[in-house]
């Protein structure tokens, strides 16, 4: 292809990505930002061969549409559909699949060991944001590919942005390489240079050289010294919408026996204006107004997030001590209101959970109370954090969970379904979930008001538009609480936050089969209200969980293990989300196909009575 | 006190540190290697107002001699004495516990950070080696404190070791700063110059000017341009062995505003030469002969760690698509012998457990076999990427959690004692525990002929001398293994690794009692043998788990959901650690407080045996 049908094919993509997106929903801002880069890359390598990762994969959509998914791009994370992210079973081209950040150099660097090992000549490319360059692992794979000197290609797609603005002094670093003067004109010099080398072997062989001298020496002279230091060529930086000058660059460097890392200067939501001008909204974004840009919003009560910050800013306009850490999140986490207030007490680490997780641990050490917000499915990353520097010295930090449970479009890669089973195998740890907004609300005073670990895990979305309360109130530590109870039930159900309000309209679905059941909200996953369980236990034929997150290991799990060791004999049916990973839907779909609705619950407890009346029969007969 | 005098006391701490780990076992070399850092850092700073924070901790004894634990220093590592680690409820000095790599940063961050918002004038130093620089939170925190710019000071004791030689390419460049010349003369110069400045006041705004000086510059004119490029005035490298001039520049870099990073050169094992000539022998060592060097082992049979390093060089020898994985610990994991048969298919990747475990599941996905043998205690670390980037691709990446269970002196912060329990909370995941070292051979055969995720989990020290294979043999998929069988048992053991031959003693002592008992050796705990459970819970009146994990969410957790998801009432007794953190002692001290001796599995069947009788007799009553 000429570069003017590039052109005009950036363009046709452009219009899908968008078309599709104010539609279905999606990461619009990242991949409007990579269409030129993109088309460059699959100008250059031939892919069918060659190795693509796209890092977190957010900005990969010119990617899904340039590989046989562009008549099927309208199913866009829709049940069924394409996904939002690579994946690996959905094309060959999909080579490593992503969500979470700073993954793409470990994953390009283990299928560029194991082409060598199969003796396939195969060149394999690393695309990653300066936000997920923040994440540790990102670095650690630097290091380790700096010394394997193996050629490996990086392009760090510098748009100044995670998904908020980008923060840390390795994005200060890199604003200096694109805005100093001297650096431009080095970068112009030596890019001059080797392009107007007529002979490619030629070219390559200088790039060797830059790359073997020292690299004090090479810092002074090129920029991108902090790469080449870990043993990489740096080139850049180069603007990532010119496709003709992104070619030429790519296929120069194309079989240098060393790593190199092209810095990438690009625009997130390139050629959508609102969206260059607010890329935070247009990050990932529900349906909009294509025209307008308008952003499609039902009137909907406040979200969980929503009163997350405001609580926090009440807790800490009262206590001093409290501070609040998020990793790259400000606004999803709903912390931009904190920070605006209590800037000096405000700390946003990068994509960086391992650090944000022991920050807050020192934090605590020194008389501290943090209040760590991050995603359910991203605090994984700092399991090990929680567990040594949190729980094992038992020091009171505070972690809100935000997009607990089923996520939705986000699919398999995001939900957050293992926090209640993780976290509860951690020793001192205190594990709990509001059944509502407002009791997330009273969670957090109460949580704040201990002086112990403690994580509280809520949805995404809406609440319920039940009143919140003016003056802080707080949830009685470690009881449940009974919803619903009848004089003569004949089942107990132990709910789980989301579940709660569902399991009260299973109970109602099924008074109008005159079977009577209880419904009693945990709050607490760990410790949890043994008393209470026991004596519903004992009041019950049946006992149910129900929770909006894996049965392995789970609040169930450790209900079950909490009978046995009781030898209390009532029969337990636990219900939650399976043992598998969950593909994407819309939360409702995704809840439905768990069974994790009222209307299923229902029939599930009741033809559990069936079973236990028929078992007994068998029994006896 | 004096130089002189500071130089006698690190020749008595010394021969203190010398004597106490001949006897007691400990963290030698690194501990060595830190005598006249340690001296000087408390000279300049008052801990009891600062806080100075150990990575990893192992090179803290003198720290801990210098701080009120002189006199009981005998005890250390020992069940109820001095902790061989940092830690908070030991002394108001250990500011941080530590014992996993990478977190001072980080925690010397929140600390600092915390003294500012209380408003206490406190200094922070972090201690960090060159080895546990590799990890990525190290890299996430420097990232963050150069942004913050806050006076922090990070001490890089750069001995070109974590455990074994270090590795990576920052390891590269550090070496390259020691040894470069120009590096050493400017070095000299600078610090010359500002240690000729008499009045304090002035060459610390020299300091800060030369902070202030853009960061491409200095790095033509200072080395450490990669420090400097986050934001860090670099100063270095320095004798670590001189107390005179480490005194000089601690107390020089006092209270500049910014951060400083402070590269110190010493040597591992220093002043005692057995350790000297082998640091990595002496890093962690049993007893030994303190004038000879000689270690002391008692003869016993080959160690799991032994035949885990045979087997993986017997399965690469087949198939050539096998390669294997270290973080730091090619001598600890048993890969040395792997990395001199097979060096293009070994890789060291640095303490960076994030990512080896991705690294793997891109070679897995490029179509290679690789084993990551990682110490079950600090794969914790990579809890996300084992979920995200391997099970959630059903990528046939084996771990090798060496160490599982108790480890004995390490005390809490080194046990394996969660692996069970978060391992299996993940879907596709499939996990392992060999009976004994040839069971370990046999499941490494198993798993490498599967396409599969899966880990084993097997414990530090010895087999049991049983005799091993020499061709290969594979343990039956997913199939547990019946080790004592009698005709009419009351009781079922499903023991898990290290507990089946305990279970089967604890058999032997019930039979005396004329309580017969089977024993099955479960060996796979996710996804483990229904069939057998529900066989046994048949045939049983009353099953028991047993395992080396905790109880809360492991293996005996499981079986109780699938005893309550199948209606089976048999009675369960789930043994194993309770959850709480396990402190330090020998390992048989340790498993005899958790009851996993045979004895006290015994003792707990027997009397749960009697409680089931009275039970019945207080029902029929």
């Amino acid at each position: 292809m000429s570069l003017p049908q590039l052109e005009e094919l950036a363009g046709e993509i452009r219009e899908l990505i968008l078309t599709t997106v104010a539609q279905n929903g999606g990461h619009l801002a990242p991949s409007l930002g990579t269409v030129e880069l993109t088309l460059a890359l699959y100008s250059v390598f031939d892919f069918s061969r060659d190795r693509l990762v796209w890092d977190v994969g957010h900005q990969a959509y010119t990617h899904k549409i340039l590989t046989g998914r562009r008549d099927s791009f309208h199913t866009l994370r829709t049940l069924g559909g394409i996904t939002g992210f690579p994946k690996r079973s959905e094309s060959s081209f999909d080579s490593f699949g992503v969500g979470h950040a700073s993954t793409s150099i470990s994953a390009a660097l283990g299928l560029l060991i194991a082409a060598e090992i199969e003796r396939v000549p195969r060149r394999v490319v690393a695309v990653i944001g300066d936000g997920a360059l923040t994440g540790g692992e990102a670095f650690e794979a630097l290091n380790h590919a700096g010394q394997l000197r193996k050629n490996l290609l990086v392009v760090l797609n510098d748009n100044e942005m995670s998904i908020d603005k980008n923060v840390g002094a390795m994005s200060e670093y890199l604003s200096k390489l694109r805005l100093k003067p001297q650096y431009h004109r080095a970068k112009r010099e030596f890019e001059g240079f080797v392009r107007n080398i007529p002979f490619r072997d030629i070219s390559e062989k200088i790039l060797l050289a830059a790359n073997s001298v020292h690299a004090g020496l090479t810092a002074a002279i090129f920029p991108g010294a902090i790469f080449e230091a870990l043993g990489f060529t740096y080139l850049g930086p180069i603007d990532g919408h010119d496709i003709g000058n992104l070619k030429d660059i790519f296929s120069r460097v194309g079989v240098i026996d060393s790593p190199v890392l092209i810095h990438v200067h690009t625009t997130k939501g390139k050629g959508y204006a609102p969206a260059e001008t607010a890329p935070e909204k247009f990050h990932g974004v529900g349906k909009f107004d294509k025209d307008t840009g308008q952003i499609l919003k039902r009137p909907s009560p406040p979200s969980y997030t929503e009163i997350f910050s405001r609580t926090v800013i009440d807790c800490a306009a009262r206590d001093k001590r409290v501070v609040a850490i998020t990793a790259a999140m400000p606004a999803g986490t709903g912390l931009k209101k904190f920070a605006e207030k209590f800037p000096r007490r405000f700390f946003d680490v990068g994509i960086a959970e391992e650090h944000a997780i022991t920050l807050a641990a020192g934090m605590a050490a020194g008389g501290l109370k943090p209040v760590a917000a991050i995603y359910s499915t991203f605090v994984q990353r700092a399991y090990d954090q929680i567990l040594h520097d949190v729980c094992l010295q038992n020091l009171p930090v505070l972690l809100c969970l935000d997009r607990a449970g089923l996520v939705g479009e986000d699919g398999a890669t995001h939900h957050g379904a293992f926090d209640l089973a993780y976290l509860r195998t951690i020793p001192n740890m205190n594990v709990l979930a509001p059944c509502d907004e407002n009791e997330l609300r009273q969670m957090i005073f109460a949580a704040l008001a201990q002086t112990k670990p403690a994580a509280i895990r809520y949805p995404r979305g809406s609440g319920f538009g039940v009143d919140i309360d003016e003056e802080p109130q707080e949830i009685p530590w470690g009881r449940a609480q009974v919803v619903v109870q009848n004089p003569s039930a004949d089942v107990a159900i132990l709910a789980v936050g989301t579940m709660v309000n569902v399991c009260v309209e299973a109970a109602q679905i099924l008074r109008d089969k005159k079977i009577f059941v209880d419904v009693v909200n945990a709050r607490f996953i760990k410790p949890f209200d043994t008393d209470a369980v026991k004596k519903f236990a004992r009041s019950a034929k049946l006992l149910v969980t129900c929770e909006e997150g894996t049965l392995s290991g789970g609040f169930g799990s450790a209900v079950a293990e909490f009978l046995s060791d009781e030898k209390i004999s009532t029969p337990l049916l636990r219900l939650g989300i399976p043992d598998e990973f969950i593909e994407q839907g819309t939360r409702a779909q995704l809840l439905d196909m768990c069974g994790l609705t009222a209307e299923k619950i229902s029939r599930r407890i009741h033809q559990r009575l069936n079973e236990m009346i028929f078992g007994f029969l068998a029994v006896t007969t």
